[in-house]
């Protein structure tokens, strides 16, 4: 079951999705940032299997709770905004850090966050903040640009990406800066590539070319993404 | 246990070793092609772990039984040779999957191939010959030098190739170029890479600049296995 929770980023009131595990916890917590979109259906179904695997799993909010279900032309303007001013992203994803540290349940010694599509570049700019309070990292079908905030930080988090090769949106020469990046910044980073597979591989509803729904790289993909949860919180 | 069986490859006899489950069987099999230093206690070691997951595993030679435990120039030697000659390393890799297609116990329908270093280009090579005889193959910081033997036929065999991002032998572009070449013949490919990990990473011995031990690569890198053989398998 999954309830909603109110949290503050900055004067913006933002909406939480959390399913918790059963029992009494604490748990390891997984945070989920969403695509473009917004917090949507497929985000809670995520969601809904990580309770089910004993995670405190909260789909987080960077647009706000008056921007749920937007329209795609909606959408793509809040997202934009947050693109053009990383800095204002950066805090509302600490903001939802901040909120899951202080879940009632949640052993804060153990988070992590993913992220789908522009979700994935949350949950790497998390990371990128250089902060110790998330062990792991993880972007399925993510886009990479860098925040562009001065020197990178090193980066403790461990990093998994989880990407379709013929993503449309993060080619191989995005793919290589990204590597350089990571290595720069010092980071225990992984690269699960997969060939013939564009973005939105885990949308079972994409179906455009280059945007489309990939069975295998779906199922190989939540593979990928459990074992290296159960690594890091081990 | 791990027992030795000579088979012939062409005029040459070669000698592989095979680590067969417990039980009755049949058993899927995976062929290990070894390192360019040819059959060794690290492949040996490979093999036991893996009957012990239920899989017959055999430890396969491309240089003929007369050429064991090799001084480094000698297997240097004899590797370029069949470097030099891809159609005569070909010739050997299908004499070895002959030998594990008719070796008792075998379910000649599940049959996969995996190798390290210089081996992972002959699991990769069995691969390219289009052969639907493997399910799979697995390459383990291997090398990705194409055969150069014609155009290349249709890949049948699901593909995962285990990749340290830093590998001198195996370099970003290297990398570029194998994708192009599997997306080309239709692979289904899939690439793991890790980030500040060198050629080598399965060999505690190795400890040189870019070839070097790195214990996190060598668990994932098994874990990664071990999930894709059970995928194919299945």
């Amino acid at each position: 079951m999954i309830e909603t929770a109110d949290y503050p980023a900055g004067g913006l009131i933002c909406q939480a999705s959390v399913a918790r595990p059963e029992g009494a916890g604490p748990f390891p917590a997984v945070m989920i940032a969403p695509t473009i979109r917004g917090p949507s259906a497929l985000e809670r179904q995520v969601a809904e299997r990580l309770a089910g695997l004993g995670y405190m799993a909260v789909l987080i909010d960077v647009y706000g709770k008056e921007q749920q279900d937007l329209a795609p032309d909606q959408a793509r303007a809040q997202m934009d905004a947050l693109l053009a001013d990383r800095a204002l992203l950066r805090a509302r994803l600490l903001a939802a850090l901040a909120f899951v540290q202080g879940l009632d349940g949640v052993d804060p010694a153990r988070i992590a966050v993913i992220g789908y599509c522009f979700g994935g570049l949350c949950a790497l700019d998390i990371a990128r903040t250089g902060t110790d309070a998330i062990l792991g990292a993880v972007s399925l079908h993510g886009v990479f640009a860098p925040p562009g905030l001065g020197p990178q930080a090193p980066i403790t988090a461990k990093l998994l990406v989880l990407h379709g090769w013929d993503d449309p949106l993060a080619t191989p020469d995005d793919v290589l800066c990204l590597t350089r990046e990571l290595t720069g910044a010092g980071a225990d980073w992984q690269l699960h590539a997969y060939g013939h597979v564009g973005h939105a591989f885990t949308n079972p509803a994409a179906s455009s070319p280059g945007l489309a729904y990939d069975a295998a790289a779906d199922r190989r993909s939540f593979a990928a993404l459990t074992g290296f949860l159960a690594e890091i919180f081990a």
